[in-house]
């Protein structure tokens, strides 16, 4: 009988040995993707593609088992050679190859030239492309920032005593009611795909205090703009027991510092290969929606035209007001007219035509909405009510109120606009690895 | 102006202090759910339920500033009080109350006991009251060791140089093809809910050579068993430059040595509380399909009615012959027929009627599906060919093949499963939050 323990052995040499110390004059096994080929005559450099980076190995003419014409790009490879120093070389080093074995070959040239610093198409081209086009370097090292981003969020979130959930995303009706839903036929039963895990969250700080979730969420909304996606990751967390509403902003920041901590100690190289400078999130100003309203106002000499909302170019001048006053790249906008938030969102005490909620802005753009929600059974119907709602398809969740809730309350952060921002991006389609938009359904 | 700094001073003093040996004779603040109330008339014992478990506190009758009379179980309070050592309390401890805050109120009565050791009730009672039910200690345990099971995936994998990537839900067409795929109307296209990161995933082999992703999967299968879900979350890798498709199976080992020793370190409370011992995963038994349908046969007298396939039954005795002989709670069964398996899936060139491709089975369920892809445009085109299937759809799918691709392979696991096996459930719906079936849409 044969038996797994978990242990295989690998020719290639693993990349922190190969830009070590110890292997320079010895031999070494990498295996790549040919990511350019430069033929000088009497020598070709290849530069291999790895997950961890790029790679210069020589082949001479005449030496090794193949010639510089029987390669080409995009082909994988597996060479052994022997690593000289080379101070023009990436890393200080390179492999002079004394065989090469071709592991898989393309059938076709590539339809961009992915080796490119930038890519120099459209943004159109590039998503239609986008298997081939993220093979670039710097289109692939926007989503290890990403990964970086939502690892932050539940690694910060774990030590803060939060449990992971994974909630359905098929359900019978939606947190928000409207129609910005998707419609499917499940079994003959009609069912929507979720817009948010609002309620699923909600109703486990009964259970766990403190959940948090990061997954898909779908939204049938005809918008088509450099801001929306229709399906996205978001960033979910809820919590119980809260003191305030600001309690929820204390943990966010707590996220934002863990994170930008997280990326310059573990993801320096993607950083730098996009210049990306990270954001100081030591301290974040807090205002209110109104005043933030007046203040812009009142700065840049603009008529306030809805006192119940803030427009796209609103939020962009009080990204550009407190980034000009406090050089703060974040703000949060707290107490949101109680009529734009959803029915669950709870009101002031102080003043019940706003609610104890906030969005976070990052160079003014909302990628955080958030706030405390009614835990109250009978408040929760009330509002309901007023809002000449229906209870109808809400009944499990109303009845986890009746049995007691804790206060609490919760955020939800779009991954892909906050990468977005993190990196300067114009488009969110940029930092999203397969954008759905009205159009875009593939690949 | 206000800032945010991260920071939030809570009255709550915490379970490590509260659990720890400095709070024996001092006063603590406690936040927490009624989780039973027992009134001895001179006293009365309030269980509290935390995130991180049960604690005892105690209201002597005309000590503090309510009665016991004016409690209920599932109300939210805030107490405080002075911690005393009581060796029959949980903890050793317990907590006299002084001050006693209700932070909210039930509005009916308990509709189960959830302080009971155990559930009495019917899954079918348990699933409908699902977020009541998950009260009880015991079935919130089975979710933070889920929670254990997926940090781990992630941390290993992470380790392992993979990269954690989100691919989109919803697509013009599924991986697998068939009938199992709920569709949806996209904007007057039509869709369909991803069955798997299968297509995805792939793809991306070609970016950053090992990708992982934890996330939705939907399945609209008839089935109406104890072993399926027409929406489980799957734990996915994909990984290039693989040497043979048994460098997959070392590394699914290493995962689950590596998520026992978590569970082993993180989660102990919660094994205690479930009574599950963990398996021996320190080596497991690997066994080819056509041989361990011959072992079974011969040792429990079976006949082989479908020699490409394995029934249920056969899994199971899989399992326990292996249990028997080796005392394995795992094992890979390999080399599945081709014609049981997707297109993409790698024939054995030794024999093209099998394929380089495993499940892997615990105590007799199987758990994961996984095996080497093919990786050449023109072998992978063959093959859809050969089956008589339509290139339609597949178009970007095919076009990143057509650019090269390393030699790759990957798994699936399904989370509720495995969480199942572990804890030695009878029904996946008992390791699932909100389960999804035939029947089933909330809540």
């Amino acid at each position: 009988m044969e038996f797994m323990d978990g242990t295989w052995k690998k020719d290639d040499c693993g990349w922190d040995v190969l830009t070590g110390n110890d292997i320079i004059g010895k031999e070494a096994v990498i295996d790549g993707a040919i990511h350019s080929i430069r033929n000088m005559g009497d020598v070709a450099f290849l530069i291999l593609r790895r997950k961890e980076g790029l790679f210069q190995t020589v082949l001479e003419k005449d030496q090794g088992n193949v010639s510089v014409h029987d390669l080409r790009e995009a082909m994988t490879v597996r060479v052994r050679g022997v690593v000289n120093e080379e101070e023009r070389a990436p890393h200080g080093r390179e492999l002079r190859i004394s065989s090469l074995e071709i592991l898989s070959a393309p059938a076709e040239p590539m339809p961009m030239a992915i080796d490119k610093w930038k890519l120099n198409t459209s943004l159109e081209a590039k998503l239609n492309l986008r298997p081939i086009a993220l093979r670039n370097i710097r289109e692939r090292a926007k989503f290890k920032i990403q990964e970086g981003l939502t690892r932050a969020f539940r690694d910060f979130l774990y030590g803060q005593g939060f449990t992971e959930i994974h909630t359905p995303k098929i359900g019978a009706r939606g947190a928000e009611g409207g129609a910005n839903m998707f419609k499917l036929s499940y079994f003959h039963k009609p069912a929507v795909l979720a817009q948010s895990p609002q309620f699923y969250k909600q109703m486990m700080t009964g259970v766990f205090d403190r959940v948090f979730e990061t997954g898909p969420v779908f939204r049938a909304e005809k918008h088509n703009t450099k801001r929306h996606l229709n399906e996205y990751t978001s960033l979910d967390f809820e919590m119980g027991y809260i003191d305030s509403f600001e309690e929820i902003m204390a943990m966010e920041t707590g996220f934002l510092q863990y994170a930008m901590k997280l990326l310059e100690k573990d993801y320096a190289q993607e950083l730098s290969l996009l210049n990306v400078t990270l954001p100081d999130v030591s301290r974040i100003p807090s205002v209110r929606f109104d005043e933030a309203k007046r203040l812009v106002s009142k700065k840049y000499d603009r008529k306030i035209r809805n006192p119940y909302d803030l427009e796209p170019e609103e939020e962009a001048l009080i990204g550009q007001y407190f980034k000009e006053e406090y050089n703060a790249d974040f703000v949060f906008v707290t107490h949101y007219p109680s009529k734009k938030r959803p029915f669950y969102a709870m009101d002031d005490p102080a003043d019940p035509t706003y609610t104890l909620s906030f969005d976070l802005l990052f160079h003014g753009l909302e990628v955080t909405t958030g706030g405390q929600r009614i835990h109250d059974y009978h408040a929760l119907r009330a509002k309901i009510a007023d809002r000449g709602m229906e209870e109808e398809g809400m009944e499990q969740y109303l009845d986890t109120f009746k049995h007691g809730m804790p206060p609490h309350g919760g955020l939800g952060i779009g991954l892909e606009r906050l990468t977005m921002q993190l990196l300067g991006e114009e488009n969110v389609r940029e930092a999203c690895l397969f954008p759905r938009d009205l159009n875009r359904l593939e690949p």
